[in-house]
């Protein structure tokens, strides 16, 4: 149902049986829904531009910031639908799967910021999505500036999260010397303390998965103190090629 | 010296001892030289984009394409500084090597194409490089649509040759049933038949290598007749990871 390996690289593509594997060119992905433009979100839809038939949902400030790159029109317009979704609608992707894009607090993408000014949102610019098979459904967050009731509620819901676990402490990148910036300033809040993602979701019902995991957090280490406490307290870490089963 | 390996896809990228390894996030690019602005050219900068200090010389059409593609500003432009290039201007890369960027007979990138049209030029739009160390230079054309004397005489001046090996019959694509152009019509010319660069290019000196090479051309298939042929004729077929001492 769910691939989000990073050779495709755009963040969410459902595959379906309604698509049989034919031809030398063929391809299972009949559908892609962006969370955004950013480049790690967006950027894999440019290994996908041999005339392939598919639809690319996003929301409509999503589609125009891809627009005003000509470089994704090798996305030929003719196979390549674009459809724009508004917050909260319902659509049907192909195989029968509802899906639903919603707002997350996040920020505008990096290339986007006027003058590096942050300019914190909770709009279209950065979303989350809820698929559903029948009654069984899967949220999906890869990132979270902050924890709000709303998305308390809807997360509680879920029998799958998917949530962003791109930092474990907030200033991990300052600390490693790999960033000036912190979790937060980046639009993720961290896993760890008081108002992190594993205080925040304890106790939810569903699987919990983190996802979209930077390389300078040590929950990627197998056995490391901080992969141990995620572990402990119910989650599980993504890794290429998971499957996931509604 | 030179490494083109597909994880980059900067088409070329020099590496230099003046830039050790230092600190979790450095990088051993210290320079890269793109010969256009198509998404196989292009889009591998999107990868280098931590803040990582790198020079990038192009054309200044190529540069210009990249600049109307906002996404590619994530290549901060304090850290990543852009080096317009003109044809047949020899500049300097870090560890001394030389360069120069030529006009290669070719195509305007797809997606700047009008309607369709397929529009044939030699300017900077579709180049070459030429880098040498001292008295030993090599020349790396990964597209060019057609042969001409001036490309014939600087090819069977270097050390080394990288050419266009795309597809080995122009309407390979078309037999295959991958696509509905032929290698000329998408501005690489064939490495089979009278007009072909096994034909063009046959006697060179130098060492010769067919880079750029669509999926569709038997040349990959080690023990191929067509692989065969061009070994006999004394190419070889580039693989990932391919180092040259010069």
């Amino acid at each position: 149902l769910l691939n989000a390996s990073p050779d495709l690289r755009a963040q969410l593509a459902t595959t379906t049986p309604l698509h049989p594997r034919a031809g030398p060119r063929n391809s299972p992905i009949a559908a892609v829904v962006l969370t955004g433009a950013e480049v790690d979100q967006a950027a894999g839809l440019l290994n996908l531009r041999e005339r392939q038939p598919l639809t690319l949902y996003a929301t409509a400030t999503t589609l125009r910031s891809l627009a005003d790159n000509p470089m994704f029109s090798v996305l030929d317009p003719e196979v390549v639908c674009r459809r724009p979704v508004a917050l909260d609608e319902r659509f049907t992707l192909p195989g029968n799967i509802e899906a639903e894009i919603f707002a997350v607090p996040g920020k505008v993408p990096l290339y986007l910021e006027q003058g590096g000014r942050q300019v914190l949102v909770e709009n279209e610019v950065n979303v989350g999505v809820e698929i559903a098979v029948g009654p069984a459904h899967l949220t999906f967050v890869p990132g979270a500036a902050a924890m709000t009731p709303s998305l308390g509620k809807r997360l509680a819901a879920a029998d799958v999260v998917m949530f962003d676990g791109t930092v474990f402490t907030d200033d991990e990148m300052i600390v490693s010397g790999t960033g000036a910036k912190t979790g937060r300033r980046m639009g993720h809040m961290p896993i760890d303390g008081a108002d992190g993602s594993l205080a925040a979701l304890a106790g939810l019902p569903g699987r919990r998965i983190y996802i979209h995991i930077n390389n300078t957090n040590p929950i990627l280490i197998d056995g490391s103190p901080e992969r141990m406490r995620v572990e402990a307290a119910g989650w599980e870490v993504a890794t290429d090629g998971l499957e996931i089963v509604l």
